[in-house]
């Protein structure tokens, strides 16, 4: 017999008829002869439903209260799955965060998991019932409810099989596995039958929205048997795992990130002490640089670029506007519609023709690019949004045609 | 400095503007130098809301679920009611069932209250905050999560009041007292400013919905001083304490209940052993008998009738029909168009001519009374539900006119 957690997110039990299909889902688990463990991310729209009400109210109320709200819709969804599988004749028991014993650190919005007291969970489970838990939130040591921020649900799943040794953690989402490229974009994109956790981890950062880098890298330190698939279709999904079979392939994926700005500082200082400088204001407001460049091309004067998510790029600009005089900025400038293009691969690192290919698709396609950022199994580009999707095909085409 | 605790119903919290004017109240409550614990019942129709989600996926799920489900509503609630009372610039903290410390027993559903370990309200309180506490729920000894049944959030607020030593519990509703009867039926139906507890007992039982029984049980119990008022207007409410000023007023009000029906067994054995073994099987199937009573008087075979809710008439009906036989009736007939008309009041006690001029006044209006049941503070008669208006009216007539 295994133990098997499941999770399932917001748009798989977003109704009546999505709940049944999860309820389904569940009791065949357990009919195989499995022990279930699921957990439940808050119905479709409800968040979004709760942070209006909240912002009708308080346009800057206490994380405190935003936790104590938000969590009250996993407190729903996890209620009437339970309801659906007791329709179905079989034992079950739903608990929130603190009943199944999440405790974390008082960081409210985006709380870190502690430890999962297990107890409860350990005495449901050999009570034989299919236990459903609340995603997404947990309690501090003062007994206050938190919630663990964005991905936060796959992040309890994961938790969850570690604590409790699960043979395997299954995120159920809308998409059936992890594609090559977005098949709404590339026609002949692919799902693939595995990834390694450090592929993904690249390809989560890069755009890939699958499952948050939080729960993947709880995965990796775990080695927790992950695996993404489709509530709603009933193929085989993605298996992600430490070590993979290469299978000849050299990268996994491309994806695009649309969601990215630039700024670049021109005539500044070229030291170290600056870079650190800029950055440190920068990370104390909580921006989060992506991307980063030096150059040294107008008219001689020193440039500094970076990239950040589109919506801190206001707060970005705001900042380096404050503190130009101060760090000896002669000129800021924003470029707000770029996007970011990557390829990821573990099989990059011994080949040498990978980035070659990967220049030459966008050479082919005349796209000119702004920045540069590799590791060991990825390439990163800035390049212009209208040119991203055109980028994307003709590098998946390159690598997978 | 005194505390309070306040009250606030599901119509008082619905929206956006209510909850801003609960907020105002609150806080002009601690402006005023008090110490405030607030209990909030979920928002407007959201207790119904979720109740019909459940229902369209299981027809009969778990009661253990439905408190789960259930006690989310006043999560939302309390959470937003914070955010408004925060962005007063007020320091306020919302609790749950379990946070606020509400031990139950095991009865979800209706659930009843333990004791309320109150080391975090104390706590809250040292810190002067604003304490937001989730009515209606709680926890029993295996951290389930409890609901306490209809009127539970009055319940949750006399219970604090009781177990904090609060100097005043205030019930704010949609209404703003207790009426010598429903102004929207009596025209010069006026509010009372005061009644005892054992007046308000009769009253609720009768069919005067602004408190639940069982709150004004414990609030006499414990002697808290209790006050019903609107939370729309600012007038005075109506104050409830053990013994009152009789202000030489004979009863206190009139009511009516239409949702009551009559069974009738006809041709009975008239021994006590029938009465008990009927009594026992309606009171093993959760059924309340209200008003009974026995007569000869359909060509000398004998009568027992009693009254249940509505609700519970075919129920009772059903076990009537199914015993038949065994118990050796007769006839089995039901009146499901009937009403419950009552006076309360203790000036009765003394007073041999509020019974008659009560019955004068269902005389003149010649509206016939099928049953009576009359305690020390009180008499109810059933009258055609068709008259019940009729008969309301012209007892308030009798006595306040």
């Amino acid at each position: 017999m295994s133990l098997i957690v499941q999770k399932f997110g917001g748009t798989s039990v977003a109704d009546f008829d999505r709940l049944q299909n999860v309820a389904k889902i569940v009791v065949e688990t357990k009919k195989a002869g499995n022990d279930v463990v699921v957990v439940v991310s808050a119905q479709g729209d409800t968040t979004d439903l709760l942070e209006k009400k909240a912002a009708q109210i308080n346009s800057n109320p206490s994380k405190r209260e935003m936790d104590v709200l938000l969590s009250a819709g996993e407190q729903i969804s996890m209620a009437l799955l339970a309801m659906a599988i007791e329709k179905l004749g079989f034992p079950c028991i739903s608990l929130t965060g603190w009943q199944a014993g999440f405790r974390t650190n008082t960081n409210h919005c985006c709380a870190r998991i502690e430890k999962i007291a297990s107890s409860r969970l350990e005495q449901e489970l050999a009570l034989n019932k299919i236990i459903i838990v609340a995603g997404f939130q947990g309690i501090d040591k003062f007994n206050n409810i938190t919630t663990l921020g964005r991905g936060g649900s796959d992040t309890s799943a994961v938790a969850l099989a570690a604590a409790l040794h699960a043979d395997l953690c299954q995120i159920y989402t809308d998409v059936d596995g992890i594609y090559t490229a977005d098949p709404h974009l590339v026609d002949n994109a692919f799902k693939l039958n595995e990834i390694s956790f450090d592929e993904m981890l690249e390809l989560a950062s890069l755009g890939a929205r699958v499952l948050h880098n939080r729960s993947i890298e709880m995965a990796k330190r775990y080695n927790i048997k992950l695996e993404v698939l489709s509530s709603f279709k009933k193929h085989k999904g993605t298996q992600l795992k430490e070590k993979i079979n290469m299978e000849r392939m050299l990268i996994r994926g491309v994806t695009r990130d649309d969601d990215t700005a630039r700024v670049d500082l021109i005539g500044v200082p070229l030291d170290i002490d600056f870079l650190h400088r800029v950055f440190s204001l920068l990370g104390n407001n909580n921006i989060n640089i992506d991307l980063m460049g030096q150059a040294n091309v107008l008219s001689s004067r020193n440039i500094v670029s970076f990239t950040v998510a589109s919506k801190q790029l206001d707060l970005a600009k705001k900042i380096m506007q404050e503190n130009k005089a101060h760090l000896q900025i002669e000129e800021i400038r924003v470029l707000s519609s770029v996007s970011k293009v990557s390829i990821v691969g573990a099989g990059m690192q011994a080949n040498p023709v990978v980035a070659a290919k990967f220049f030459e698709a966008l050479a082919s396609e005349k796209i000119e690019v702004h920045l540069i950022a590799t590791s060991e199994i990825k390439i990163s580009v800035l390049v212009d949004r209208n040119k991203s999707a055109r980028a994307v095909k003709s590098i998946h085409e390159k690598f997978f045609g």
